[in-house]
This record gives structure tokens, C-alpha cells and sequence, in this order.
């Protein structure tokens, strides 16, 4: 069957653009590999966005946007997209089970969050080590809990770690949190906060829970190990774009490049939210850039679908 | 006293760049002449935008915005303002009652909604003329409702108005109707519509209350009047900048230009939400238009006011 638009993710991005498509009258896929919400689903709360309500999680955020696309009748299949075909006027989208063919595209399945590549991590990995704030804070309470990062992401998601952790250490390369005030400024006031600056995690050891960590000083690169069994770590250490499912579009440092149409440069695909090249890259960003796409992606499948005047 | 940041405008886009901007530690005043919440504040419903919550009206859109202005520590004035001087380092933004100077400014006062300018309707405003669908459509109960427009913002007040109206009537003067089809298949589908397309309103006639009006069609240019007491209209036809406050900066049809970080051409002065230059006008691309703004002006506040290395 011919969809008139597939979009890939179903994040703030790709939602976005699932409800303002399917409002301009067409037919709208939306493929998501895990869950409506993306990495919004998973933080602590949402912070910034207009008219959001006080203390919004993240897994309330991605209800909200699950409660909105059944109301527009997108047809939401969770199904990782494994090839797609961009060039041509039919595009082809393939997962595990089926294969989609579509009018118009839309490119919204943002970034990966970067691993830390050390010693120990993939043996720990869910026992200890990459865990989720959100989720896994709670069950680490007691237990020393580090962050490692500096940035907005990382800092908010310590201040919520705060509740629960018995030492909160904050790991960072830089010499300066790169953090806003408004989360780091109540983070230097907490009681249980160490903060370790120019400073990396560099290996774990353990057999199903963490039994030692190894920080290193980026300055001297001299490496020390401390015991700690049963601390939790969360890692906040940037992210990469999911763009490697597409050969056919040329990228600017792993980015895809739009117009203000979030037009590539392939008749109908466009792209939205943290996988394009931009400057902000926030909720709101990819809400609109959602928005955007979504307008331009319908009136592209219109004005091809056209056969009287 | 020296602000760090003046916004002037509290709708979508001010108040998105007024809670940025406080997050990233200055000091900001947002003016408004109204409300928080701008036009939006007045729309019966608000839709698409990613995560609002199901039947949100304007009036609690405008009251979240108000709770995380109040939680962000934004000095909310209303007040309208005057006068700018926007060129060199200090602008001074000028109200009935104060000056205030400040570092840096975001001009987020969008636009104002086009009257129709016809006979009759000056003395007959906001006594059956010019009414607000939100605010008035309970109290125009039973009666005729008239809606002038056809563009998205005129559908949906009609499909609110449907429910008061004894008759409603659409009046648009193109061929068609311009508004999606998520707003124009139910508007077909209720039993009390009057549509009257390439047709004008173009006379109104009454004392405190409307009892007669007339319609013009636009391509055989007869005019015939109605007679129909206690009518209610509700003009959606469209909207006009709000720049004439500016005469240091060069404007495109009236809008402001900006860049990708919503700069105008003079620094220290951001433009955001309606009042610029841009391809989609809807709340998603404004409270993005706020974020990238308040993000921006408030890095170049720290620019300019940094005294150390």
C-alpha cells in the first residue's frame, strides 16, 4: 500500500509533524523503534517548553503526544527502520517485518546517546552502569550515584538524582560545568554533591553491580580507582545523529541539511528535529521543526497527487 | 535601572524567550499591553501543538504561560509600549508611565487582528460586532452567528460557534474555503451552516445591537441586506505586524527579518513569533522563534557585559 507520508520517529519531531500532516487530510505512517516520545519519554522532567504543566515528566509528555496522534488517526508502528530508498518520486522504507512505500518522507529519528567506550561498560551495562535517571533512580537510593557531564541534560537529571543518592558525584572533562544557572546553581548548593571537574570515568569493574570505579584527572592524566559497590552511573556524554540509514543524502558533520522548508536536498524528504543541522536544540525546536515539515511534506503530497486542476 | 533583556510582547513567543532567557541567569522584563498569552489567550481551543493537553482553551494556555513566568522569576509589566530606541549599546524601550533601558531586546509583539473597516462597524463594535467566539459565543446564544473568514483561525472558531448558533453563517470572499480539512469536513457536515462564499460582509446596521447587514458578491458585486436582530459577527481576516514601532529597522512587507538565531540587522535586537519574516505561522514555530531568541540574547548579554576573561 502507498502511504501518502512515512515519518521515521516518533519524538517531538516526528509527533509533531504526524499531527499537523494528518490535519492537512492525508495518510500518515509514523515508525518508531521503541517508544512515542523518543528521549524525551525518558527524562526526568520537562523543563522550558510553553504552557507545559509544572513538574511534566517525560513519561507524561509522551502520553500526551500518544493521546494526540490517536486522535488525528496516525497509524503509529513500533518497528525499527533497517533501509530506505529516498530517490524517486515512490520512496521505500523497510523494517524487520514490512516494507512501506510513500509519497513523501519525513527524516525525525534525532540521536543516539553516546556510550563512554571504557573498560567495564558493556559487562555492566543496565547493572550499575548507563542506567536512566527517571527510571532507575529510585531503586539506587542509598547507593553513591554518579553523573557523568556537564551539560544542561546532565545537570538536570543530577539535581533529581540528588533525592536518592547518598554521595552525588558529578563527573566532568571540562574545567567549568557547561550547565545553565538555573540548574547550576541549586546543584552547588546540595549538602551530598562532589563535583569532579577535569575529570573522566575511565573504567568499572564488578560481576552484575559495580564494585570499583577508575576517575582520571584530564589535566595530569593521572588515573585512581575507588571502591564503591553498588554505586549507579548515568551518563550524559552527547549524542549522534541517526543518519547512517542515509547514503543518499549528503551530511554536514553527521547532520542533515534543510531549508526553511525542512526540505533536503530530495524532492520530498525532509528532515526535523535534532537530526538536522541547527543551532538550538531543544523541545520546542523540534516541536516546530515538526510543524514545519509536516505543513510542506502534505502540500508536497498534494501537489503530486493532483490530477485535476 | 539597566535591564539585562526587555521583551516586549507576552504572547507564545515573548514568553518562551522571557523563560529561556531567565534560565540562563539575567535579568528580564517582558511588557504587554494585554494579557500573557497575547491572541492565543483568546482562541477558543488550541491544537497541534505537540503534547497540549486534550480541549485546552486559550485561556489556559495563557494561564500555564502565566505559572511558569511567575516560576522563572520574569517581571511581567502591562504595559503598552510607546517608543523604542533600539540602535547602539543601551536600547530604551518607553511606556505611558516608565522608561526602561536594557542590553539587549526581543521584539515579540506580533500582530493585530485586521478589522474589516466597513459602515456600521465602528459604532456597532463589541455590540454584536467584533465579538470574541471564547468570550461572547455563550452570550450570542440562540441567535445567528456570522463568521468572516475561511482560513484555519475562522473554521475552528465556527466549529466552536456551531454549538450556540441558531444559524451559522461563513462568510468568505474566495471561491473556497482556505482552512484544512481536520476543520472544514465537520464544518460541511453541520446542519445549521450557511456557507456564502465569494461574498463580502460589507455594511452593518443597529443600535447597540446589530439589526441589519449586508452581503456583497465579489464577482457580480450585488449587495443585498439582511434583516436579522441580535446577529452576532466574528472577523477572522487576517492580521497586521506590529512594526510601526520600528523605524530603525528595515522591514519586508511589514515583518522583520532575521536569522537563523533571530537577530535583526541591529545588535542586540532579536525578533520572534509573528512579527518576523517566516514560512509557518502556528504556536510551535513562535515558542521555538522565543527559545532560539531568549537562548541567543541572553549569550550576547553575557558577551557584552563580561568584564573578566
Amino acid at each position: 500500500m502507498l502511504n501518502d507520508l512515512i515519518i521515521i520517529g516518533a519524538g517531538p519531531a516526528g509527533s509533531s509533524a504526524a499531527i499537523y500532516a494528518a490535519s492537512r487530510g492525508i495518510s500518515v505512517r509514523l515508525l518508531e523503534q521503541q517508544a512515542v516520545g523518543g528521549l524525551i519519554g525518558q527524562v526526568s522532567t520537562v523543563t522550558h517548553y510553553a504552557a507545559i504543566a509544572a513538574h511534566e515528566t517525560g513519561a507524561g509528555f509522551a502520553r500526551r503526544l500518544q493521546e494526540q496522534l490517536a486522535a488525528a488517526k496516525v497509524e503509529v508502528c513500533v518497528e525499527a527502520v533497517h533501509q530506505v530508498a529516498l530517490t524517486g518520486p515512490v520512496k521505500t522504507v523497510r523494517t524487520a517485518a514490512n516494507t512501506y512505500q510513500a509519497r513523501a518522507v519525513i527524516l525525525a529519528n534525532g540521536s543516539t546517546p553516546n556510550r563512554l567506550d571504557i573498560p567495564g561498560e558493556a559487562e555492566l551495562d543496565g547493572h550499575g552502569m548507563n542506567l536512566n535517571a527517571a527510571r532507575d533512580g529510585r531503586a539506587y537510593a542509598g547507593h553513591n550515584l554518579y553523573v557523568v557531564g556537564g551539560a544542561d541534560g546532565a545537570i538536570k537529571e543530577a539535581l533529581y538524582l540528588a533525592q536518592y543518592a547518598h554521595k552525588l558525584v558529578v563527573v566532568h572533562f571540562e574545567d567549568q560545568l557547561g550547565a545553565i544557572p538555573q540548574f547550576v546553581t541549586p546543584l552547588l548548593q546540595l549538602s551530598n554533591l562532589e563535583l569532579r571537574l577535569h575529570t573522566r570515568l575511565s573504567a568499572l569493574e564488578g560481576k552484575q553491580a559495580i564494585s570499583r570505579l577508575q576517575l582520571t584527572d584530564v589535566h595530569s592524566g593521572e588515573s585512581h580507582w575507588y571502591e564503591d559497590p553498588g554505586a549507579g552511573v548515568f551518563v550524559y556524554a552527547g549524542s549522534t545523529p541517526n543518519t547512517t540509514l542515509y547514503p543518499e543524502l549528503k551530511l554536514e558533520k553527521g547532520y542533515i541539511p534543510v531549508n526553511e522548508k525542512m526540505e533536503t536536498s530530495l524532492p520530498g524528504v525532509y528532515a526535523a528535529g535534532d537530526i538536522r543541522v541547527k543551532q538550538v536544540r531543544q523541545i520546542a525546536t523540534a516541536v516546530a521543526d515538526g510543524a514545519v515539515a509536516g505543513i510542506n511534506a502534505a502540500a508536497y503530497v498534494k501537489s503530486v497527487t493532483r490530477t485535476c486542476v
